[in-house]
């Protein structure tokens, strides 16, 4: 039988700010990335977000990002690679208290927004991200985008890595996603999207935009959970791949 | 032999921002209370200030404080018991990954600026601080004003408690410190200090400002590192201390 | 005919992080209060609400409050006189600016939370409210509790000032609001919250918590737009202040 | 008589942590950039900064930056046009009220760091502060890199423009900085640095890298506080201006 993980940011709450639907979205997901207090997220909302994770039986995940509330981590910010280093090294060492305090095991660490995205493309971004995961625990699996640079520097500091796809995002015919601000970015029919998760699950590969088919290694799937539209869709692609016999579980 | 403690607090930089003489400090102290990105420091400085200690031999500890740069964590700020608990273990716990990082075992929390003098009189917020060291790790030490509320809040969680006593400052005959806002509240001249110290050391005493002579434990003495006539100060204590036979040495 | 002015707070997102239905309460209110980036609000916000409140023919006000976007500003902060003053005099500055750029004349200042709580009961903190407020701009009509230390301010200082009553807070025989931690703090009967208005409109009197009536100017009232109750509650408020012949009008 | 200003970063002090050498540089320039709170500096601070310079006789110019203390600035943040507009404009407004405060007229708006590097080179960005800056107060004099991207843009505003030159800074043959990573960026000879200086003033070319001379217009030359040896490098450029009967004087 077939297995895959489906992952999901959460905890993205600062102070009286709310953000995302948590509680709904948690059920639905075998892996979650929790914000550690830079992009988004706060020490109560981290407390809080553990121990909501570990009651659903999800895995838990760092959220690392840059340290830009205002920009909720999405805008490139032009940084050295030692301050990254440490940045993520720091995001990662509070939310393990937490997990600790919770006695839950801290599954893998996800570069968050515009750290995840240059990073895909950047090696020295990524050998500082890695070298730091590493530090802070060997056993962490990185999740980069599937191919990118991000899972070439897991591998070569010895992490486990998890190869992440999107289910309503186009790909390139080199393997890199569809910049957002071209037409043909986003896919918005659910049914294509969910095809498109089952494809790159059961072939290993993908239909980039030029209708070629280009290779793909698939361990887990984001999926959000902001809006009920989010939320039917994740619904969706869980029916369907029940009903291909494929597992959905983390990857610990 | 007597022995003393003598901390300070340090890697207080942020970014460009550069706060105090750590290099010139640190081979002066036993014990350095390291900022941890709310109040003051940042990662790169967090990482920085640790490996500093280690090489100058000196024990590290936590130094949590509000989340107030601007304020410099000086200002009280009404907040929940809840909320001071997550706060000072995220802090803890990212200082505990650098301290990992590094191979050195930390020793102690020091609260900081307001949250150390409002802790000192409210055993709520006493019991939330001690609660978190706790959790984050047992085996810490907890500073406090001598005899006050957090350190009674320490021993009722099982922890090892440090009572911190002052040089410079003056003491009500209740034990507490006059206010700041009061005229005799510092002492202004060395040798006053110095006696002060040793009286403390030796005697488990100090001299009120009504003349009263009251009792008083001593297990570490806070010393600054900001400015030359600082610096100077803590050569001098040392060499007063060291005449009398007190020896220097951190807790652990 | 009687007149009452009704006032919001408006423009409390920040980034992506949204707060409220500015939308939705704007047409219900004559005057809105706009936060200026400190507790809430960023630059891009403010601008947007301004042009959304002079399209609804609403009065702008600024809404200062203290540098605590965590806590909302809603947390104590102490701090001094002169940085009360210079952090309200920056705010109006900045929201004035926004106000000019769409041609609308700023009608009041409403501190925002723990500034404005805090103001009500102490004479210092008022007087350095009050001097921003009138060397932003004398025309600026000042917004404090009825009858608190921040309208004595004011109208010592020259200023024009407005009385805020609320419709679910109840009142101490000395005037004041029960403390929000006090069990009958909040009234929570829609039609009890209703009748408290009309009564300080029509008499200028409240009924306090022990039964007793008291006097109580009332200018202006504080209505949310958080929620759809608040919503459906604004409404049913205009729709029995116009039954008693009560006009809903801005102050200028 | 020639003309030429002398320009300097001021008051980028935040909270307790001190930057510069404001009160020595001060009496050595015709006009300062005061920092907006944004990328360093505070409410305070400006408040303070603004009275130093009216004494001091220099005139006041907003320096925006991106909301970046961490970074002071310096780091390239990608945002939208949008975004620089309202926070260029935000930061302006913020300063004028501080500037009538104390009866000053504001001269200029210098864009800070990262700011001012990606506008030199970015028509877009350029538009989005020259536009800002006008639509403050179109009387404001917009600083630019010397026959930069946002000099362009000011005067396509129809802004006054002031070309900006640097003293230990090398040009290439293109007539832009050689950027800071590589070897010949600086001048560390400070004859060499004010001989460059006179020669763009008198005879508005500068020698590049290459050997060759190009035009370059020198409306007011960026000098720095920043350390003793800053310090007198100034006193030292002024001297020599002094000898060639240049006079330092501010644009209005």
């Amino acid at each position: 039988m077939k297995r895959i993980d489906l992952n999901c940011d959460l905890g993205e709450s600062y102070g009286v700010f709310k953000v995302g639907n948590d509680e709904e979205i948690l059920p639905l997901v075998s892996s979650v990335n929790v914000a550690c207090g830079y992009h988004a997220g706060d020490h109560n909302t981290m407390a809080h977000t553990v121990k909501l994770a570990k009651e659903a039986g999800a895995r838990v995940g760092a959220h690392p990002g840059f340290s830009d509330l205002f920009g909720f981590g999405r805008r490139p910010i032009q940084t050295t690679p030692e301050d990254i280093y440490h940045f993520v090294f720091y995001q990662i060492s509070a939310l393990e208290g937490f997990c600790k305090l919770n006695g839950v095991t801290m599954q893998h660490v996800k570069p968050h927004g515009a750290l995840f995205n240059m990073a895909a493309v950047d090696p020295i971004m990524s050998e500082a991200i890695a070298k730091a995961v590493k530090d802070a625990n060997p056993d962490l699996i990185l999740f980069g985008l599937s191919g990118s640079e991000l899972i070439k520097a897991g591998r070569k500091y010895g992490l486990n890595v998890a190869n992440e796809v999107f289910a309503d995002r186009t790909y390139q015919p080199d393997g890199t996603l569809t910049p957002r601000n071209l037409e043909n970015a986003l896919i918005t029919d659910d049914q294509q999207a969910v095809e498109q998760v089952l494809q790159m699950i059961t072939t290993s590969t993908v239909i980039a935009v030029d209708g070629s088919t280009i290779p793909l290694e698939a361990d887990t799937v984001c999926v959000h959970g902001d809006g009920q539209h989010a939320l039917l869709f994740v619904k969706e692609l869980r029916r369907n791949l029940a009903e291909h016999q494929i597992e959905v579980a983390s990857l610990l």
